[in-house]
């Protein structure tokens, strides 16, 4: 039996190029006691996937060439000779980029049934990036009623949820997003106080304008430039997560700290890096409010779903020129 | 009556340079009702100072050209028309570079006789320095027994503090200084566990050694290249807290944010800066044990005196370049 992989053929300098991710046709193994055997359904890609390819070690072991490329997926239960599984179960786990996959159980999160949630949805508000947005918001910033959260990459899998979340919790929300279409998404779907468009506002002004008392809060998809902006508006004691810091991932040398880091010092504020998967043993907590809030019609998101594994590369592309209209997912076969 | 002061009469680029502040002589005014006339005894030199020169506001409203330079002072009451002081009180106030100054009482603290303290101890471990250290180590990093700080600037006024504090609270102590003389100091006087002197020693390689299992905690006094390389020793969760950034204090551009910045998401770190005015409303915390552990022998400070309100200005240049021997404090007049 074929199974089609995506694999990493050389280390990405700056923008993934042709060939530094190569698709090819391997061999399936055989399926083994305790084994299952899975047909991915839907890959999630997300902007840390890049990170990943560079060669280095941060919060995963780093890739080697040659291997297949991860990345978070759904799938169906095809064959299973282990107890917990049987055939025709949906699963969440670490696919990567191929077509099937053989696993011994490890890793698999089984979808429940019944919920009347779509399947992708477990990419997005029920998956990685729900909690994502989930704890990073509500454990690292803490909002209180009223306060001000500006969030960056806004319209984004992540921010999104976040500019959501946050309504929901009473705060006042400035949503920043790259296009005019994101931007009234923000403002008219989303409901949020205030959108700046960074490519064509002035985001000092903007923000000004936006924020007259100041900003209390600050959720970072994106790092750089944008960041520097927030920090100029931070009120005293301001609180800043760190969820990720798309505007450098394509750089050849690290992305530095922000030009008026002085700040975080006269304005005594408080930075905190976050990783999702430090939050696993409390997933539940966010599933229990994300599907009540789902219910209750107070959250919304996009997925932008593409057709076919060989797509995968320029859809990944997208998370970095900002062309995704919402969660970026591949769609490998039928459910 | 005369009074010799020292006035801003430039703003400094890069460093202090003559005639950016030039000592004067001015007529002393009468002392009207409810107001004091204090000699001022003790000056403190702090490496803040040269922030509140910059003509920029920060944490303090920008001081003007023509104003008489700031500085936290001690003085003893000459004449007193206001009944809450009384000739001979002395007091800690920011009486600024001059060696008289006629007040209203606002913002005067008598320094309690008969603790057996001499009046400098006042300005350095019973003054902002102590506090500093008390505040910025216990509640900002809340550091855990066994947990390894890293402190810079470790022979200072504040980390030498700090260092000792930690010690007292079980920690594993390295110090961060710039000559061997500060580091002996530190380790046989202070018992720290280990130091670097960062003029001699390779940074990176140094607290590789002597932090085996990594970083948890960084009181930061300097910034730049020494906090980059704690960063890249930092454990995951690690906390940093941001006290002073004396390495860019004489920089004619914003010191930037550290060049390995993403650390701070892939380590999930928790980057704070505080300011110790915000801590006032609970200084007799810090007073309460900081005395105690003086009594008891387990914290040590020097100070370093130098005579004369007309060398207050190479004294402050010490700061920078590292030449102090302890906290630094002019003596502007007999007690």
């Amino acid at each position: 039996m074929q199974n089609k992989q995506w694999i990493l053929n050389s280390f990405p300098v700056g923008e993934i190029k042709e060939n530094d991710l190569i698709l090819k046709d391997s061999n399936l193994g055989e399926v083994n006691d305790g084994e299952v055997l899975i047909k991915n359904v839907y890959l999630s890609l997300d902007p840390a996937n890049r990170g990943w390819m560079s060669g280095k070690a941060s919060y995963v072991d780093a890739m080697q060439i040659g291997d297949i490329m991860r990345g978070g997926t759904i799938g169906i239960i095809e064959e299973s000779k282990n107890e917990k599984f049987k055939k025709g179960d949906a699963v969440q786990y670490q696919g990567g980029w191929q077509e099937y996959c053989i696993n011994d159980g490890m890793g698999l999160r089984t979808i429940p049934l019944n919920t009347g949630l779509e399947l992708p949805s477990f990419l997005s508000v029920m998956g990685m990036p729900g909690m994502t947005a989930y704890f990073g918001l509500l454990d690292v910033l803490k909002p209180k009623e009223n306060e001000t959260l500006v969030v960056s990459g806004a319209a984004g899998a992540v921010g999104s949820l976040v500019s959501q979340i946050a309504k929901i919790k009473g705060c006042r929300v400035i949503g920043i997003a790259g296009t005019e279409e994101k931007c009234n998404w923000l403002k008219n779907d989303l409901n949020v106080d205030g959108v700046i468009n960074y490519k064509a506002d002035n985001l000092n002004s903007a923000l000004k304008e936006l924020c007259p008392n100041g900003i209390d809060m600050y959720f970072d998809n994106v790092g750089g430039e944008i960041t520097e902006a927030v920090i100029n508006r931070f009120n005293i004691g301001g609180r800043m997560s760190i969820c990720g810091q798309i505007s450098g991932y394509n750089s050849e040398t690290l992305q530095p700290g922000p030009r008026n880091w002085i700040n975080i010092l006269v304005k005594r504020l408080k930075v905190q890096g976050f990783i999702v998967f430090d939050y696993q043993a409390r997933a539940k907590e966010a599933f229990v409010d994300m599907s009540k809030w789902m219910a209750e019609g107070k959250l919304q998101h996009k997925n932008h779903i593409v057709d076919g594994l060989e797509n995968a590369v320029s859809s990944l592309k997208m998370l970095f020129s900002g062309e995704n209209k919402g969660k970026m997912i591949v769609k490998i076969s039928d459910e």
